[in-house]
């Protein structure tokens, strides 16, 4: 990731402040690869766009209106977000068709309820009649119609309702007695982080597909609406090999890719488009360490498997945060 | 930790929002016990105080002038700092004695010298003669007398240099070449927070007062001037017997504890002043989980060890980020 320091493209050092290479910013510094973004999005997009499913990106991971503007040139289209804030944010940047993809609670669903009284298609998500009731209730005090995904569980890994779940239709028919309407059915197949053969990759890939539309077809037949069925991470959405059923696809690490992504095996390392610009403040020769001035809020969680043996893996070590935190 | 639902005191809700109960804040929220932090800030300062030795607390953890001046309720005392920027945001506040306890950098060398400049006493920390040299040019250019420590390492966790290396000496005559005054030697115990046992704790304490002085002595003997010794981990300074040679003691977690601190055994869950308010969004009651919704950044990276068997139990699990965090 060094080699940036050979580039003299980089146009911002902060507000307002330009310099003519990475070695005049202030360190630490996040630094972003443009061609490699721009790689990466023609990536997914061109192979959602090959299945026949929408891609629906999730900001939480760029939360930048310059980012989503560079995964929508030509006009703002649907996204994912995972706080409120982020949702406002990008509604104030034009964006009108965004999925409040985390559990709602009673706070979460006035403030959203706000956000779709002001024009914003803001849908949210749930997994119980408990829920779906306040939703309602909500809805009606704003004097909207909210809009709400059923979270699938397809893999234990988090929330959600299996898909066999006897309390699916009692949440679907929660959801219709409160006067909310069914955006459809939703599920993250969080597991697929902790994978790397290819061949389990596709299986998660399969059973995130399978679950989802097992859901919306117990749905559909039960009379409810399920327009929308909405899977996603990044590894299942790079080995997906068929998405019949399917309707959209929610990811977000994908434009940029980091080192977990890379042990999975989503990506090269000539792939990850962001690093990190540290200054080297120390050093251990008889270690083999440098101490550089990015410690665990700089790198956040990016735990790079250890390498050895090579000028790269020098640097993927000193990004490995456990070692190399100032005090 | 859930007890403070009881509290009828927490007085702010965000900028200018007041709220009677923590049930009326938003979540994911900040809640600190102003009794425990209390409690906490006497029991460290008057301890120093019993042994003689200058608190100069890290206020990297609290960030906070708030929390600042309830350490120094009757004006601004010495403190440490791990960011140029929490230096200038404390100086701003009034707060004129700082250690800014990372190694230097260029880029840092120049904007610490503009804080000294502006009439701050800050304090910085180099291992080596070529940091030596940079901080004297760039005093020179500012129109200042730098003022540096010597990092010292006690027990191999991160940088500086040992008592034994012959590069001690090196850097000292590379100060005093540079025209920079030595402020002192300065080292921190930072493996003591992967110990559990109060014998080992007391043992590394005590190595890393006997390391210190020793560097002190050392420096002392080749005829340069060494006013401080400098120590400091939360866990060493609760379990030093003896600071015979130290002059000050730096540490930051002591004044919130938290759950790695309770693991080492500095602390009761008691004494934890900082916890995290958040809403239940799901449950996977076959699992015995409930899921909440505060993430990766609410909870910071404070991984309590398991506990299992009872109703706290429970809570402290789910403040476990591995389990629990919102896509």
């Amino acid at each position: 990731m060094l080699r940036v320091e050979d580039r003299t493209d980089i146009p911002d050092a902060g507000p307002g402040e330009t310099v003519a290479t990475v070695g005049a910013l202030a360190t630490p510094a996040l630094l972003l690869d443009k061609d490699r973004l721009d790689r990466n999005l023609v990536r997914l997009s061109s192979r959602m766009a090959g299945q026949g499913v929408v891609l629906r990106p999730h900001m939480k991971t760029a939360k930048s209106i310059d980012v989503a503007q560079r995964v929508y040139p030509s006009g703002a289209g649907p996204i994912t977000v995972s706080t409120l804030a982020e949702a406002e944010y990008f509604a104030q940047h034009g964006f009108r068709d965004i999925t409040y993809a985390v559990g709602l609670s009673p706070h979460t669903a006035d403030r959203a309820m706000r956000l779709r009284k002001a024009g914003v298609d803001l849908k949210v998500l749930l997994d119980s009649p408990e829920q779906a009731a306040m939703l309602g209730a909500t809805g009606r005090a704003a004097g909207v119609t909210p809009s709400a995904f059923i979270e699938i569980d397809c893999d234990g890994h988090r929330g959600g309702l299996t898909a066999t779940d006897s309390k699916l239709i009692a949440v679907a028919a929660a959801l219709a007695e409160a006067g909310v309407k069914i955006a459809g059915i939703l599920t993250h197949a969080g597991e697929s982080y902790g994978l790397s053969r290819p061949a389990a990759l596709v299986a998660a890939a399969e059973n995130e597909r399978a679950v989802a539309v097992a859901a919306a077809t117990t749905l559909r037949a039960a009379g409810h609406e399920c327009p929308v069925v909405s899977v996603g991470s990044t590894p299942t959405a790079h080995f997906a090999e068929d998405l019949t059923g399917v309707t959209e696809m929610r990811c977000g690490v994908y434009m940029f890719f980091d080192l977990v992504m890379h042990g999975v095996g989503v990506c090269t390392t000539d792939d990850i488009a962001i690093s990190v610009l540290a200054t080297v403040i120390g050093t251990k020769p008889e270690k083999g360490w440098i101490l550089v001035d990015a410690g665990w809020m700089a790198l956040s969680r990016d735990r790079a498997p250890r390498h050895s043996g090579s000028t790269r893996a020098t640097v993927w070590s000193a990004m490995w945060p456990a070692r190399f935190i100032p005090t």
